[in-house]
This record gives C-alpha cells, structure tokens and sequence, in this order.
C-alpha cells in the first residue's frame, strides 16, 4: 500500500520505560512508593532512575551489559528495575537466598560488571568475589546499599563513597538522555531459575516481552488505575512477575517491605489500603495462620495473586474468610512469571466450597500476553484429549515467552522444539480448555507403571486438619519401582499425629497405590520464592531405602 | 548475547486476531454479541468470523486487498472487523451517511474488491456503483446484508444467493487456517477521515497498532473483565475506538442496536446491565433529554466514554445526575480514536461544580498505548510553556499513530513532520501537564490580531439554559478581519430567547472581543458521528456578509 510510512511519529520500541516516563507526566504528584518513612513521587522516581541511569554510563555501563543487585524488596531495587534499562543494560537481580558459591558461578556467567548490594548481603557477595578473583581477571564493581530504615548496629562503610547508592546517583545528571532499545526485543533482564533443578539456567527477557506482560498482569488481576501494591513477592523473582514495570502502568502505589512479616502485612494493608499483593501460597499460609492479634479487618477488596504451587483448599477458604480474593496463576521464570490464570467464571460461584476449591487449584487459562498454551505429547506433538483425563507436557508460545537461555544454546533449542516452549510439566486439559498441572515432568511418581501425580496427593494431605504443609516424592521400590514418600510439617500441637493416621487418611480418599506408603514428619526445604525443594526430598526418600512390603501390605 | 533465538515460540506478530481466538477458549460459553433475540457465544463468533474469512479466500480475497462495508452496528459489521482481517485483508467501514457520489469517490480511491451493504443502503450502493461504472472496469462484488430483525416491508433479492451475507458465511470452511499478518505493522483497517474537512484521506491502521490501541483502551475506561457494552458509537467510526476488538480482549458481550434511540439506550442498559457506552456528546445530550417515561434509574456503574468535542458542564452535570460517570477522551480517526484522556485525579472530587466540568473538558494526558503528546509551536517544534495560556499545535508519537495516508504521501509526510503527527488542533498544556484544545487551526477566529477559541465561546453559549446546541465560527469582517458568529438551536419551548439575550449572556462572561457579534437560531449540520460541520457554517456566516460596524457598538 503506497503512501504509508514508518518513522518515529507512528512506531516507538515496545519497553517499560514508557511506563515511568508517562507515570510521571499522568500521575506526577501522587505516590509511587512508599517504604517505612520513604515516600516518593512518580516524578521523582523518573528523576532519580534518570539519574541512576546517567550515573550507571558514568561508570562505563553500556547497551547490552549485564547490572547485578542483591537486594530486598527495598526502594534500590525498584529504581534498579528502570534505571538499568534505562542505561540500555540488562537488569540481573539475584535471589537473596544465594551462598557465595552460587553467587560467584551466577556473576562469572552472566559477565555482570557491577553489582548493587544490600549491606545486609555484602559478607555473600565479598565471598563470592574472593572465589571469583581466583578464576576471573575482571571483577565486578560494587555498589552498596545502605538502607537508613534498618542499619545494622555497626557502621557498614562502602569500598569508595562514589560507591554508596545515594551518592552514587547523586552523581548523575538529571537531563540524561534515556537510553531506548534500539530494538524492541532487545534484552531488559537476566533471571537465573531457581529452586527446584539444581543447574540454574540465565533466563533473558526483552523489552517487548516485558511491556507485554506488565499489561497482561495489570489487566489479568483486574488492577484499575493506581492501585497500591503490596511487596510481599520478591522482585528478583521473575522481576517480581512484571508488577515492577506494571505498578508503573497504572501509576500505582509499591509499598515496599524488607521483610515479609504476618503483622506487616495486615498492618500496611490498613494504613495504606492495599489493593493487590501476591506470592507463593506459603505466604497465604502465613497469612491465615497469623495470630488474632496481627489480624486485622480489611478496609476493601483485596486480590491476592498466587501462583508458584496450587493453593491448597483449606488455604483458599481461609483467605476467603479472612476477605481476601485468591487469584490461582501460573508460569515459570521462562514465562515472565504467571503466564496462566484461573479465570472464575460466574457460574461457578453457586458451587459447593470443595467443588470451588478444587477448581480454583487449576491453572487455568492463557494470559492476554501469550498466544497459546496447550498440552501436548512431547513425541508427536498433538494436543491431548480436553477429557480431564490424559496427561501430557504443558507447552506455550507466544510474545511473552523468554528470548532464551543465556550463553547455552543446546537449553534454548530444545525448550524451543517444535515452536513451543516446554515446560516440563504435566498437566491434563478440562473439557472447557482449563489446564490442571499433575505434576513436574521429573516429580511424577511411578508406582507398578501407574502415573501418581504428586499434586493430587498433596492436596488430600493438606485437607488434614493437622497438616501445615506436606511435599511428596518418589522413594525408590524393588517392586513397585517407587512408591509415594510423604514430608509434612504438623502444625503446633499436633504432635500426637501419626504416620498411619496420614497414611490411612489418605486412602480413605485416594485410590490405594496412590497412597504415601511412608511418612517424614520434618521442616520442608525451600527455596526463598517458598518453592519446595523436591530435589532435596527425593535425596532423602532415596536415603530411605526400599520398603519391605510384608510391612507395608499391613497398612 | 549468545543464546537466544527469535522463533515461533516466542515471536508473534501482534494483532486483534489473537483476542477472538484466545476469547473462544477463555469465554467460550459465554455471550460474545446480543441483537435483539439474535445472541452469539465467543466460540461462535470464533466460528462464525473463520468460515466468513474462509469465504473471502473462495471469493478470491488475499493479503492486502480491502473489503468495504456499508453497515449499522448490527452483528455482521461485527464479524467483519475479525473476518476481513483473518482473510490477510483490510477492512474499510464506510460512514453510513454517505451518498452515493462521496461513495463512489471512496470505492474508487480504496481499490476496494468486495462490499457488504445493509439491504437498507443497497441503493446508496448501486448509485454508487454506476458512477464508478463510467470511469473504472473493475467494480467490487456486493455481498447483501439482510437482516430479520428488522426487514423491510417488500422483498429484498440479493444479487445472486451466493452474496447474501449468511449465505456466504455458510460456503465457508470452519477449519479455515487463519491467515496472520506478515507483519504486525501490515494494515488492518481503511478509515477515511469523515466530516470536519471536505476532502476526506484514507487513514490506515495496523495490526500491531490495533492490538496496542485496544489494550490502552481497555485500560483507560477501567473496562474490567466481562465489559457489557453497548453500541451507541458507530463502529465505522475509527473501527469504533477500537472497543470492537477490545470488547473481545476482555471477553465482554457487544450490545448491537441498528438505531441509536434514547428508549433503546434506558432498555438495554437495564435489561443487560451495560457497564460502558460511548459517542459523541450528542449521545449524551440524547441522554439528558429524553423524557421521564424513557429514563430509567441505572442497575450499576456506567461508564460513558465521550470524545471528539469536550462535553459541556450543564451536559456533564446532567449526566452525572443520572448516574452516568463521564470519561472524556481526544483523538483524531489517525489516532485509532481517543488518544488521550481527562484522567481524573482524587483531588478533584472536592472542587465545586463548575470548576469540576470546566477541569472534565479538558483533552487532558496520554493514554498508555502512546509514547507522547505535547503543545508545540510547530514553526520551532518546541513545546510551549505549560502555563494554560500559550497556544500551540498538539501533536502526537507512538506506536496508536496511522501508518500514514493511503495513496497520498505527501499529506503523510505533511502529517508526520518532524517525527511527530501534527494533529491540527490548536490548544494549551496546563502547569499538571493536562492539554486543553482550544480550536482546529482552521476554526480558531482571529478578530483585530486577537485569538478566539471557538471552544470557549460556545462553552458559555452552552451553559444558557434555552441553548441546545451551539457552534461559533468567524464572520468575515471588513474592519476586524474576523467576528464571532453563534449559530445555535434552543430547547423546544424556548422560541421567545433572542439574539440579543444571547449576546448580553456573553458578554457578562467574556471579554468583550469575544463575545458573537452575531446571532443565527436553526438546526446544526452535523456528520453522522456527532460532529458539526463547521466548514458548512463558515460558509454561511460568509454569505451574511460583513456587519456594519455602527449598528455591532450599540450592542
């Protein structure tokens, strides 16, 4: 078609940049973060990540290179998720949780030339640079962050006074030119997936997966124009499931908290009046199994986000009680985080509570960001039957769906076979196109050549009134193969309940083989996003050994 | 950085076409479209627009051709903003006020290959048609729309059975590949620019603009998920504010009326419980005026999104009165409709009345799909003081701007100088940022050297309780250059109101030089979507003549 043209009038590169920088034309005067006695301004906000950014190229930094951070859900670390960017670098924000090990293998990766640090972190990361000085020439600058709001008792100097956070960005210039992608699908972020595979994989998101997902988050959790968003989820996990950039979209408020503490949560809820918060469905545990004291009324409708497991029933009627809305998502690091929803449909509302919550554990339905999520067999690449019945891998394409793996090629292409991402998960499809994840590709228990989705007896298991929480794995069989382990932690005061109590528990409501054949009452091992470590768990189970199954034909 | 690939997986071109298929799985059973007792499910429509695009293939319709359609917003003008684009080609939706010379201009200028018609304009058509007879070989194939609900008294007989809209539907193959754009910046829509000029351009839209301008859309009117929406806003105009395809973003149910009546609007909003409206504000002057038997108290929150003139504060008042809450946009038809939005900020809630609507009638800030909007002086290009009183053009970039023209790039390259789109509009940036309009650069009244905003005069004229409606343009003046000129229609009731009452209301409230000089009382011309036509106006106030200058200082 002639007389049509593409120029910078008419075609701008997708990225959350715009975001600020409309926030503080459209909602310059209102509030976009507030931490302890901190409050800023959206207007201020562009200006200080218009200065962190000048000062980031000050330092060197340029298109394509990799910033580091190791810090709480602290105002630094929202500035961090635009400034970087807006120096055209890559924003790489390390789990908290990290040892100087993992810390020194993820910075040699990612090639991060600066590291923004908490002075909380700084022994971890002092550690992880003496590993590294043994292997690299070239080590990472470090940036400290002081945090008036919570100094330690001693004083905490940083390496150079250039290098302190504040004064740092004192530094920069408040007319720097804002770096812009110069191309939409440039990267914006380095993730390392964490938690349940122990070989942590570099995750790039781009600019336009990023711009895309932040509106489908903001719009899949129905947050209206300037919501206040709680900080109960780390922004290093999956940058906070792109409610970073969103919050930004909609000129909402982030309350930022360093640490997520039950009285915390229910306190800034009320002053602030909370909208929306989210997290791993341990922090709805805590939520409901905070004491009377720290409860409080809720001043309105709050929509509390999870994803990462499915919220187990008791759990989401709990919350419900309490006035919370439970939204149920789901996603993976790849996906820039919830790709998923359990979208509630009105009819579903005159259900029975069970019937509800087990519908709400389902993953849903795809996000307005992602073209298609299907479940598939891996071999022949066909969709499974919509019968609820057969299981298959969970796979999705579209625009908000990562660049790839970071420096490993082999990763990329095979999650990429076939033009769809593969999860790794196992899932089944519901005759309305819900998915229902039964389990991790790697979780799933084989018992006599039967499939046991670990999921489905977790779920039973949490229906135990004495149950706080439970994980499932594998342990080894010379008969059966492997036959369902169970880990559970009791609440306080039930210790007098037994492993056959839970064992003969469970068959009442499952079918016999898919009974836990053995139960470990202990802590569970979690990542710092509240995933179990099932890795760790199958370790323990295999320690076991093999049961004796004159024994177990007894229960 | 290594790694990272650009596949199918994670690269999808964006379009509109996405929402309908993701709406099919994710509302599947619920309604997508209600006419009268005619009711369609998303997964129907899904169907429906996939057998109609695979019809357009059979008839020979490939990427880039474009398919014309003269229709009301009844259910087929519907399907085709998803059909015509899922066939590869470009939809162009005529205003159906048009005659058959303007039409036959359009069909020839558009190179358009089909058009569906409304048996009610058939023969608008065929006049056209045999216009375009005598200068081009190739005319387009008519496919008939009929539609039962509303037939006419004798027999409307399709050209051949084959070109009746239901009939063609049903030639078309339900497992139809639909075809993606290339390109997410391929053209999607024609729109020719209606009513305030003479000579109307082809403004076209792309897929990737579409998706953008329909998400910002969503958000900009807090359309939640599962909008009921009802059409008072032709959907020819601008593709509706691209709420046609929002509407299926967010799974909502498009109310279709082929009239817009006031007793249709107080039935169906009660009847389905319709969250947003949209139009012109003569909609929502239909609205106030209707008679206490038509009005009826409202079953929740509706949303009335207006545009392409700032409503009026008696209008505003009224409406807010009978519950309606007022969004108030600006756009341009190259903007894909409001481009920008009065966002209201909380503050404002206390200030009195009047000061609340004259803040309501500003144009106000960018909405989320644009990257910006600014006042500039367009000989500098440099933005003007935001001090409210310094005019300026407003002008506009971001990925919600026109490809261009079609068929005339000099009128783009005209449009997109300097990297920005110049609107035409005169107006002012207030200190918060907030643009006002003053005029069109053609309608602003230059009397003695002095700017006069035709907005501002008529705003006053308009708050006279025997005013309806009012336009203002200059009279040609021998000594002055130029002399406000009203020409205004009063309420029924209100004969006895004269041109001097009018004048002496002004000039209580205006400085004197801008108060009219003179009077007209009769009926607006207007264009089918609200707006007058004000070059017809000047024309008139033209052949008054200039006024004597003895007989004006008595006033």
């Amino acid at each position: 078609m002639e007389g049509l043209v593409h120029c910078s009038a008419n075609y701008v590169p997708l990225s959350p940049i715009s975001f600020l920088e409309r926030a503080a034309v459209v909602y310059g005067d209102s509030l976009s973060l507030i931490y302890g006695d901190v409050r800023y301004t959206w207007r201020e906000t562009l200006v200080r990540c218009t200065k962190l950014a000048s000062a980031l190229t000050q330092m060197g930094i340029s298109y394509g290179d990799v910033v580091a951070a190791l810090i709480p859900n602290i105002p630094a670390m929202y500035e961090l998720h635009f400034a970087v960017p807006m120096a055209g670098a890559v924003l790489c924000a390390f789990n908290t949780r990290h040892n100087s090990t993992m810390l020194s293998l993820l910075l040699k990766h990612s090639k991060a030339k600066v590291i923004f640090v908490d002075y909380h972190f700084l022994e971890v990361v002092s550690g992880a640079l003496d590993i590294l000085s043994k292997s690299s020439s070239s080590l990472p600058q470090i940036v400290l962050v002081l945090d008036e709001q919570s100094m330690p008792v001693g004083n905490v100097t940083p390496p150079s006074e250039n290098f302190e956070y504040e004064n740092l960005l004192a530094t920069g210039k408040p007319e720097f030119e804002i770096r812009r992608p110069r191309d939409e699908c440039d990267p914006i972020a380095l993730n390392y997936t964490s938690g349940t595979t122990s070989s942590p994989k570099g995750v790039v998101y781009s600019h336009r997966g990023a711009y895309l997902n932040s509106l489908a988050t903001i719009l899949t959790n129905e947050m209206a124009t300037r919501p206040v968003y709680l900080w109960t989820l780390p922004m290093f996990h999956c940058n906070g499931w792109c409610f970073t950039w969103g919050i930004a979209a909609q000129g909402g408020i982030n309350i930022c908290i360093r640490n997520v503490i039950t009285r915390d949560i229910f306190r800034n809820i009320v002053e602030h009046k909370v909208t929306h918060l989210s997290g791993a469905p341990t922090v709805l545990n805590m939520i409901i199994n905070s004491s009377n004291d720290e409860k409080k009324p809720l001043p309105n409708k709050v929509i509390v986000v999870t994803g990462g497991a499915p919220p187990p029933p008791q759990v989401l009627f709990k919350m419900e009680e309490l006035g919370f809305m439970v939204i149920h998502g789901y996603g993976l690091t790849e996906t820039y985080g919830p790709a998923t929803v359990c979208l509630w449909k009105p009819e579903w509302d005159t259900l029975p509570p069970n019937e509800r919550a087990k519908i709400k554990a389902r993953q849903g339905v795809l996000h307005i960001g992602l073209e298609e999520v299907d479940v598939k067999d891996p071999a022949t690449m066909k969709a499974v039957p919509a019968d609820a019945k057969t299981m298959g891998e969970v796979m999705l394409r579209g625009n908000t769906i990562m660049n790839g793996y970071l420096r490993n090629q082999k990763a990329t292409e095979e999650a990429f076979k076939d033009g769809w991402f593969h999860s790794g998960d196992l899932g089944v499809k519901h005759p309305d196109g819900y998915i229902e994840l039964k389990d991790r590709s790697k979780d799933i228990i084989i018992s006599g050549g039967e499939n046991i989705s670990t999921i489905e007896v977790e779920s039973v298991i949490y229906s135990h009134p004495a149950v706080l929480e439970a994980a499932v794995v594998g342990r080894p069989d010379d008969y059966w193969g492997e036959t369902p382990c169970a880990f559970i932690k009791l609440k306080d005061g039930h210790d007098n309940v037994t492993a056959a109590d839970i064992i003969r528990f469970c068959r009442d409501r499952l079918p016999h083989y898919m009974a836990p054949r053995s139960v470990v009452f202990e802590d569970l091992p979690k990542t710092s996003t509240g995933k179990t470590q099932k890795f760790v768990l199958r370790e323990k189970a295999k320690a076991l050994g093999s049961l004796s199954h004159k024994k177990n034909s007894k229960l």
